[in-house]
C-alpha cells in the first residue's frame, strides 16, 4: 500500500474497480460504486456495490490529506445562486481548549472562505425539494442507490416484508425529491462540505451505518483521528461522527471534514462545554450559538441537538437502574436543573434552526433520555422525550431543515419495535437514526453483537440509519481494529436489513457469493465478502496451500464429506436421469411412512 | 491455572464459587451453580448464574482426564431396576479407521461395561414420564433452571412476549415431568453417560445452546478435542457434538463423553461412512445399525438421524443455488439416488427407535435439505422435509423416545417467523434445534454475528436450543478462540431470547450488571459479564492502572463527559430538592413549544 504522509490506508480492494456513473439530468455528476470481477468460469457479469470509501481507494486518484480532497459539490451550490462566501468567524484559542505550542494540533493547511445563505433564504436539500428542484445532490443519491440495477440481468425479485415502507423498484431523482421534501429523508450536506459525496438517510432507501470517532481528554491524536475515517469508510462507514473532546476539536476536526468524502455529525455540545472549562452550569446560549457558528462554518454536516430534554421530564429518569446514559443529555439535564428552566436549546431552537437553515446542516435530534439499560427500556422519560423530538421536527421542517431522530440504546427485542412504531408516529416519519439497541447488557466485550441483533431488527422495522457499537463499548477506546468490527458487523445488520425490507437488488450480492459457494469458486467467495481480507485469512490458517483455493472441497469436512461437492454430483446426475419425470414416479408412491421392507 | 496432563483448562472464573443445591424429592441430587459475589459497597446478595462447566471450574474437584468424570448418575439408573450390564459390542479396527501405532490415539484408560434396557423395555425419561414417574434427572433440571429463584429479593417481573409458550413463574419437578410427557422437552441422558449433569431442552426452559467439535481428516487431535470441550462448557456450551470424521472416531469420543458432564451429540452416518471407506453407495442398514450401538454403549446423548430425506425430494433441490448443504443430507440423497430407493433411515426409523429407546438416546431429526443460502430459505424442499421429521416424531413418541428437530439455515430475518411456526404445528412442539439461521450469506469470517441475530429472534419465537456458528464458518475449522467468541456470541443469542420471552428471572444478572456500571463497581461489571476476561482486558487497553478501575468515570469519555457521573449528582439534587414536586410544578407548565423568552 502506497503510504503518503501523514500515513492513511489507500488501495482498492481485491478484484475491485472503482467506477463512475453519469447521471441524465446533470450528466456531469460521477456517482462512484466499486465493481467486483468474478473469475472467467463464473459466466457472470461483476457485481457492483454500493462504495462509501472515496476516492482513497481509487488508484487513480492522487491523495494527500494536506490539501485535502477535491471540493466536488462547490460548483453545484454556487451555481444555486444563493449563498455567499464572507469571511467568518476567526478561530479563538478557546476553540482548541487553549492548546499551545507543541500541544496545539496544527492548523489545516489550506482556507476557504465559508459561505451562508444570502438574506436568510433557506439552502437546504428541503427548501429545494419543496420548490420543486430536483439538485445534483438529488440525482446523485438516486444512481447511487440504484446501483446499476436497470443493467441487471434478472428483474429484482421482490421478497420482503417493509413494514408499511415505500420502497420504489427504482430510484428516481423525482423520488427522491419527493422523499425529502415530506421529511422522510435527508441528505446532509452542509453548504461548507462541499468535498462530501452525497447520501441519503430514509426508511425508503438502503439502511446506512455511522462509525463514531473522536479525541478525547484520555487519549488519541489528529493523525489517528483521520485515518480512523479513512478506514471507517474503506469497509462501508456511511457517514462518521466527530465526537471529540478535551483539546484540539477545532483543528482536527477541520482536518477531518477536509478529508471526508461523507457527512460528518458533531454534537457541537461537546465543544461548548469545553469553552467553558467543563462546568455545566456555565453553558449557555451565547457560547453554544458560537459553536454552532463555528462548526457551520467549518463544513459539520449534522449536528446532535439535545433539545428534547425538559425539565419535567428530569425526575422521571430518578428511579432508573442507570439514569441518565447520554452524555448531552446528563449535560442539559443538569443544566436545567441547576438553573431550575428549561434548556437554552430548547427555547432557542427556531434560532438553532436558522443557523442550519443558512449551510444546510442537517438535525439528529439527540435522544438524551434513551434507556442505558434494558431495564429503562421504553419508560415514561424515554417516550416523552420522543414526543417532544416531534414537536421540535414540526419546528424545524418550518424552517425547511432537514431532521432525522436518535433512537436507543439498551432495548430487550420483545420491545424493539414499539420503539419504530412510536418514532413513526409521533416525528411524522423522519429518519430514524438508532444505537443499536443493545438486546442485552450482560456482555461487555461483545456489544457490537448485542447491539447487531436490536440494530439489524429496527433496520427491518424501519431505522434509516444504525449507529455503530465497537467491542470496546463501555470499556474502552476503540482502536484501528475495533472500528472494523464495528463497521462491518453494522454492515451486516444494515445488509440483513435491507434483505427483509426486501430492497430490490439487494440480495444480488448475496447470491453471487453463494453461487460462488457452490461452485467452489473461493477467491469470488472472499472477494465478494464485506471483508475479503479476513475471510481469505481464515481459510488459510486451515488450508494454505495455493493450490487448495481452487480445491473442491470445504477445508471444514475435507474431500468426502463436503455436502457441495455431493450437491453437484446430484445435479448432474438429475440431468441425466431426467429428475422431474422420476420425482413424479415417487410422489404417486404417497409420502406415508412405510416399515422397513414396504417401500420398493 | 492448574494444568493437568494432558492438559484441560480448570479453575474457577472470576470472583465465581461453585455451589450445589439439594433437591426435596431427591435430598442426595446436588445441581451445580455459579454464584457470583459483589463488591461489599453494592449492598447486594451475589448473583447465581446457571453453570455448565461441569467439576473443571470446582477447585475442590480432581480433575484426571485418565480417569473421567464420576458416574453421577449412575445411583440413579441402577436404583430403576430396568437396566442390566452386558459385555457390549467389542471394539473393532474400523471403529478407529484402521489407525494402528503410532496413528492410533490410546484407548481410554477405564472400560465399563456397558448398560441396556431389560427386555425390550423402555428406559427413557419420556417414558418414565408418561408412567407419572419423576426421575431424579426431572428433579435435578427443575431446581436447575430455578437458580435459586424462589430465594430472590424481588419478585421476578414477569415482562415479555412469549409467542404462545408456558413459561411457569418456578419450574416444579412435575412441571418438567409434564413437559417431558407431552414430548415438548426432552433430557438427553444416555443411561451408558452417567457422568452427564441433566439438563432440558424445551420452549418453556431456558434457551440453550450447543457446540460443534470433531477431529476432521484435515486436522485435529484427540486431547485438542476434548481441551475444546472443557473450554466450550467453561463459557456456557449446554451440549456438544462430536462430529469428528477420519480415523479414531470411536476412541476420541470415547475421551469425550467419559469427561463430559454435559451431553454428547453426534451423527452416526459420518463414523458408518468411515466404516465403508467413504463410499456413499455402500452404505446400508446393517453397518448403520452397528454403529448406532456402538455410540449407544459408549453413551451418547443424542443422535442426529437425516431420516426425512425422502426420494421424491431430492429433485426439489435441483435448481437450488446452493444444493443440498448438509453433510447427512448430501450422503442420503447421493445414496436414494444411487439405489432409487427411500434411505435405510427411513425405512428401518423404528428399529433406530428400538436401540434408542433401549438406552435413551434421543433424536434431533436431522434437516438434512435446509437451506445454505438466504435464496433457498423456506423452500418446497425444506417444509416437504419438515412434514416428514413431524411423521417421524410421531413414530419416535409412539415408542416413548425423546425427540428435537433440526432447523436451519441460512434464512432472511423476514422469513425466520415461518420457520417456527410451522415446526410447532408440524412437530407437535418437539423442541426445535436451529442452526443459527444465517441472516445474510455475505460476511464470511464473522457468520458468528449473522446468524446470531438469526438464532435471537428464532429462540424468541420458541427455538429451544440453538446451535452455534464460529467466526471460521465456510472457511476453516475453529481453533480455541473460535470455539470460545462462537459460545459467547450463542449465550448472547439465548440470553437475549430468554429477556424477550420474558423468562422468570433472566433480567436479574443484566439489572445488577447495569447497576455495577452505573456505580462504577468495574469489578463487578467484570465479573458479571458472559466474558470476564475480556471485558478486563478492553478496560485495562485504555486504561491501565489499577487506580482507574475504582475510577468514577467511564474509561470512553473522560471525567468530565461521563454521563453516569452527572446522572448521580442528578439524583443526589433530586433527593435535596424534592424532584416529584417540582416536577409537578413544571409540568403545570405545559409541553407545548415556547419559542426563546416565553419559557420563565
Amino acid at each position: 500500500m502506497n503510504r503518503p504522509s501523514p500515513s492513511v490506508t489507500v488501495g482498492a480492494l481485491p478484484a475491485s474497480e472503482k467506477i463512475h456513473l453519469p447521471g441524465k439530468l446533470y450528466p456531469d455528476i460521477r456517482v462512484p460504486m466499486r465493481r467486483i470481477a468474478l473469475h472467467p468460469t463464473a459466466g457472470e457479469p461483476p457485481v457492483i456495490v454500493y462504495d462509501s470509501s472515496g476516492p482513497y481507494t481509487d488508484p487513480k486518484a492522487e491523495i494527500d490529506i494536506r490539501k485535502g480532497l477535491a471540493p466536488l459539490r462547490r460548483g453545484w451550490i454556487e451555481a444555486r445562486g444563493d449563498v455567499e462566501p464572507h469571511e467568518g468567524r476567526p478561530v479563538q484559542p478557546a476553540d482548541n481548549g487553549f492548546a499551545e505550542g507543541a500541544r496545539l494540533v496544527p492548523e489545516f493547511p489550506r482556507r476557504r472562505q465559508p459561505l451562508r445563505a444570502r438574506r436568510g433564504q433557506a439552502v437546504t436539500q428541503m427548501a429545494y425539494a419543496r420548490a420543486g428542484i430536483v439538485t445534483p445532490e438529488m440525482e446523485f443519491v438516486a444512481v447511487r442507490e440504484n446501483l446499476g440495477r436497470e443493467a441487471m440481468r434478472e428483474a429484482a425479485a421482490r421478497d420482503g416484508q417493509d413494514w408499511g415502507a415505500a420502497i420504489p423498484d427504482c430510484v428516481t431523482p423525482e423520488f427522491v425529491r419527493e422523499e425529502i421534501a415530506r421529511g422522510r429523508a435527508i441528505i446532509p450536506a452542509n453548504i461548507n462540505h462541499p468535498e462530501s459525496e452525497p447520501m441519503i438517510i430514509g426508511r425508503n432507501f438502503l439502511v446506512k451505518i455511522n462509525a463514531n470517532m473522536g479525541t478525547s481528554a484520555v487519549t488519541s491524536s489528529m493523525e489517528e483521528e483521520v485515518d480512523k475515517m479513512v478506514w471507517a469508510i474503506r469497509w462501508g462507514a456511511d457517514t462518521v461522527m466527530d465526537l471529540s473532546t478535551g483539546r484540539n476539536i477545532h483543528n482536527t476536526r477541520e482536518w477531518i471534514i477536509r478529508n471526508a468524502p461523507v457527512p460528518v455529525g458533531t454534537v457541537p455540545l461537546y465543544q461548548a462545554l469545553e469553552k467553558v472549562g467543563g462546568v455545566v452550569e456555565d453553558l449557555g446560549w451565547e457560547v453554544f450559538r458560537d459553536t454552532l457558528i463555528e462548526q457551520a462554518e467549518q463544513g459539520v454536516d449534522y449536528f446532535t441537538i439535545h433539545a428534547g430534554v425538559r425539565l419535567h421530564m428530569i425526575p422521571m429518569t430518578v428511579d432508573r437502574v442507570t439514569g441518565i446514559v447520554s452524555r448531552g443529555g446528563s449535560i442539559m439535564a443538569k443544566w436545567c436543573l441547576h438553573h431550575h428552566r428549561e434548556s437554552f436549546l430548547y427555547e432557542h431552537f427556531e434560532e438553532i434552526c436558522d443557523i442550519a437553515r443558512a449551510h444546510d446542516v442537517s438535525f439528529s435530534l439527540g435522544d438524551g433520555l434513551r434507556p442505558g439499560s434494558v431495564a429503562d427500556a421504553n419508560d415514561r422519560a424515554q417516550f416523552a422525550e420522543l414526543e417532544t423530538l416531534g414537536e421540535l421536527t414540526e419546528i424545524a421542517w418550518a424552517k425547511d431543515c432537514q431532521v432525522m431522530i436518535e433512537g436507543p440504546g439498551h432495548v430487550a427485542m420483545h420491545k424493539i419495535k414499539a420503539n419504530m412504531d412510536k418514532q413513526l408516529e409521533t416525528c411524522g416519519e423522519a429518519p430514524f437514526y438508532t444505537l443499536g439497541p443493545l438486546t442485552t447488557d450482560i456482555a461487555p466485550g461483545y456489544d457490537h453483537i448485542t447491539s447487531a441483533i436490536g440494530a439489524a431488527m429496527i433496520g427491518w422495522y424501519g431505522t434509516a440509519m444504525l449507529c455503530y457499537v465497537t467491542p470496546k463499548e463501555h470499556l474502552g477506546l476503540p482502536d484501528r481494529d475495533d472500528v472494523k468490527t464495528g463497521v462491518i458487523t453494522y454492515k451486516i445488520a444494515a445488509h440483513a436489513a435491507d434483505l427483509a425490507k426486501g430492497h430490490p437488488g439487494a440480495q444480488q450480492r448475496d447470491d453471487a457469493l453463494s453461487r460462488a459457494r457452490f461452485e467452489f469458486r473461493w477467491e469470488d467467495q472472499f472477494n465478494l465478502s464485506l471483508d475479503p481480507d479476513t475471510a481469505r485469512d481464515f481459510h488459510d490458517k486451515t488450508l494454505p496451500k495455493e493450490a487448495h483455493k481452487v480445491a473442491h472441497f470445504c477445508s471444514m469436512c475435507g474431500p468426502k464429506f463436503c455436502s457441495m461437492r455431493i450437491s453437484q454430483d446430484i445435479r448432474a446426475e438429475a440431468q441425466k436421469e431426467g429428475m422431474r419425470a422420476m420425482a413424479e414416479k415417487f410422489r404417486e408412491a404417497g409420502e406415508i411412512y412405510l416399515p422397513a421392507g414396504g417401500a420398493e
